[in-house]
This record gives C-alpha cells, structure tokens and sequence, in this order.
C-alpha cells in the first residue's frame, strides 16, 4: 500500500507491506505454517506447543488447525483481551504465566515434554525464520527498486528472515531493524558485539517485549542490518495515529514502529524509496 | 478485500469495495474528479463551489487543486473536525452554516453567483452519478460472480451510479440500497412512489442525513434497485467495530452501514456472494 499523505510527512516515497491484513492479523502465521509443514509427519498428530504474547500464538492456533492437530499455547496473563479470545476462537487450548515471575519457556517446555507435543519456537528456528522471510520476499517481488527495508525487532526471526531474503535477491538494499528505546536489546546487543539481556522493557508494543536476541537469529543481524534505529513511545503513538486516520488501516503498536521511524525522518540520508512492514493489527 | 471471519458471521461470501482506501478517503472523488473533466475548459479557471457535511467536501477540493482551480466550501457547523482539517488541508475556502437552521443549497448558490463559480451538486447531476457508478464498475470487473451488491443511500447518487452500472453489466444482479433506519427518507419515497421529506435525521452516520431522495437519483432507484434495508445505530456501530478489529480497517459510519445489513444477515435468501461497498473511513 501506498499514501501520498505519509509520503508528504516523511519526504521519502513509502511502501507499506500490509501484514496487518494477514491471516491471524499478523506476519506470525508465515513462520508458523512454515514450521508445521516443515515438520516430520509422524509428530504433527502429537500436537504443538507455543508460549506468546499473542500474535504467534494466534499464528500456531491457525496453522495447528489447518493441518488439523492440536495447539496448546502459553499466554501471560496481561496479553491483550483480543488476542485471548482470538487465540481461543482459533481452537486452541490456553494456559496463562505471569509474565514477570514465571519462565514461559520453562513452561512450554514442560508441556511439550508432557504431552509429546512439538515445540515451535516463537522466532529463533530456521523454518521460523525462513517463514518470516517471505514478508521481504514478496515485498521486493513487488516493488524491485527500494533503496531500504524498515523491520521491527522483537527477538528478530522477521527481521533476520526479511534481512535474509533481501540481500539475497538485492545485496545492495539497506536493511534497518527498528525498536522501542525501551525495550533496546538488540541495539545494545549490536554495540557490544554480542547478546545482552535487558530487564522485561515496559513498552506499548507489546509484540517486541523480548529481553535478548535470538541466539539464531543475532549473527544474522550481525552481518545483515546497518544499524538499529530507536523510537520513543510517544512516535510509535503518533504513527499509530497517522495511519489509522489517514491511511485507515489499524496497526497494532508493535506494528507501527518501523512506520514511525521514517515518519519522524530518522532514516538515514540517501534513501528515496524505503519498503516498511507494518507486522500487525491485534490492537 | 475479503475476510474469512466476516464471511463466516455473516454466512455469505463477501467481497469489499474499498473506497476508505481511496483519495480524500470516500468515493466522492469519483463524481467531484468526473464533473471537473466534464466541464467546459472555459469554466473552470472561475473556480468551483459545494456544499456537503464532508466528504464530498473533501473530494471537490482535491479535484480542484488538480485542476488548478480554486474550490469554496460551504460546511455545517457540526461537520467532523477531521473533515473540515482535511478540506482546508487540500487548499479549499470554508463557509460554515448552521444545518438546522440554514439552507445549504441557497448559499452555495449565492456564492457561485456572486464569483461566477460552477457549483458541484453532491448528488443530483449525471457526471457525479457517472462518477460513483465506476465503484460498481471496478467491483464486478474484478468480482464478476456476484449475485448481489450492497450499497449505502444519502442522497443516491453513488446507488444510482452503482444500479446503473451493474445493471448494464450483469442485467440479474440484485442490487440492495442501505440506510439508517433514523435517515430513510428513499425507504419512505419508494413506499409511496414518490420523494418524501424527512426532517434533518439523527444518525452516528452523518454521510447520509440527506432529507430527501435526488430528482435525479429518485427514478434511476426506482427504476433499479430490488429494496431498501435499514439498519439501527446499534448495529453500524457493531459492524464499525467488526471492520476495524477483524479487518484492520477504519470504516466510518456511513461506510460501514451496507456491511451493518449483511453482518446482521438481514438480505434477503438466495444470495450466496454480496459486494458491499465500504463507502467511506473519514472519522
């Protein structure tokens, strides 16, 4: 999608990849039918288990339910409403952490161990990746001729797939990986050169709550992305904002923020034509 | 666009006109940008004038500037913010009224006498009906397995363009006009086969407070359209939130009434596949 209105506000011509459209309403589903339709037939009856903050549990429940097996999924307990009751809606079986005092991957662990179930990890997998990859795969299929790729970074398996398809069909592209300054692992984890954990980070995108990069998916960024830029809570609001009102599309925070980033003009100079991916709509 | 949970609520095959994606976020750009070419070039240059709750607006103001004409205004005191923001933002001259006390037309009409403007009727001309028409006709280009279209009454000029479309192109195709049920004067005036007049209605959907059918549009709704169905507040409002969670897309009321009466499985039986036309997304 394109908008004139954006374009004028951020003096850069703009093509918005529109996962906010997806199936589940975000990129996840990508990473997850992936996931399942790479897995070895004779687990897929077993069923899967995932832990998520939403959008990737929704994405496992969609694709659990098209290869007909079962999905258990791991949410906390201050995961948006919406993506509760979608996660449910989808056929799945729910069981809530606290997100501050329990481990959810200790959690589906123990679970998958239990049950037999297969774990499918929310973003530090190669068919997780590969999955994810697709979203720049089909953008620069589209629209050959961008200088730049915005993606936001939660712990990274979009970024490091899109990162990895675009360089690979256009090594000249300039791929950027955009984060709330509150919840800035990867960034730090880039300027030390190697992965850092944070506290959990209290942001209003709450799909990029991550605390550490994968360890799959750093070394992909490493060698991929230029530089991680950084945005305010306030500038993720306000791109919000523009784009429910102007390009009239609903955007879930997490799925602002590259959007944000080149409407506040913080792209470096040199880009005249920049692919942005908007990674989701669970409000 | 389609949407799997909207078809499965509704329990028909749906397919949306996105006209909330379009310029100046409405249809009404089809008309405003259809009279303009129409006019002799002589005129143009004298500018244009119109008088319209927004949208329409909107519409003959970017049409204006593209012309490189000069567009006044004539808006009511309670017309949305953002639509007076958004008209002024295009470049246009605004005149406000009082809706409940002044006649919009009388002064529109002072005003292009007094500047020799051109005046852009925002429904009862045949270069605008032409104009909306092609949202019918850019539907069943693209969809044209469709038993039926759905699509909202203000003044009639986009049902009117739309019937006359579709009809010329697939001769059995139900067409359905919307309305509120607060706002149904053409309800009215096909009930006793001529125009009534309605006082000013009370409706969330302020693109269609028209009080009365188009001399125009009246015979062509008469002459095209199979019934009209109404919808209460309640049920705009449902369908606005249905659209904006599950679609991701911001509809305004009036935009968002055709999909009111399918989601709320109000068409008549034998309908499998329905166009609904998402008229508008300025809130």
């Amino acid at each position: 999608m394109t908008s004139r209105l954006f374009d004028a506000a951020a003096g850069l011509q703009c093509f918005f990849k529109c996962e906010n459209l997806q199936r589940g309403g975000a990129f996840k589903i990508r990473g997850a039918a992936n996931f399942l339709a790479s897995m070895d037939p004779a687990d897929v009856p077993r069923g899967v288990v995932a832990f998520s903050s939403g959008n990737h549990a929704q994405a496992v429940a969609i694709a659990a339910a098209h290869f007909r097996t079962r999905a258990t999924i791991v949410m906390p307990h201050d995961a948006p409403a919406s993506k509760v009751e979608a996660t449910k809606a989808y056929g799945a079986d729910i069981v809530r952490y606290d997100r501050l005092s329990e481990d959810r991957e200790a959690i589906g662990r123990r679970i998958a161990q239990e049950t037999r179930a297969t774990l499918v990890p929310p973003f530090d997998h190669e068919w997780i990746i590969a999955g994810q990859g697709t979203v720049a795969l089909e953008l620069l299929e589209e629209v050959p001729d961008l200088d730049a790729i915005a993606v936001c970074i939660g712990g990274g398996g979009l970024l490091a797939g899109c990162a990895t398809a675009a360089k690979a069909m256009k090594p000249q592209i300039r791929v950027f990986g955009i984060e709330p300054a509150a919840a800035n692992d990867t960034f730090l984890s880039l300027q030390e050169g190697k992965r850092v954990e944070i506290p959990p980070p209290d942001t209003i995108a709450d799909g990029l709550r991550a605390t550490t990069p994968g360890a799959l998916t750093f070394p992909i960024l490493q060698q991929h992305i230029e530089r991680v830029l950084l945005v305010s809570e306030e500038e993720i609001r306000a791109a919000m904002q523009f784009i429910q009102t102007r390009l009239k599309l609903v955007v879930e925070p997490s799925g602002a923020v590259p959007a944000a980033t080149v409407l506040h003009r913080k792209l470096p100079p040199g880009i005249r034509r920049v692919g942005i991916v908007l990674s989701g709509g669970n409000i």
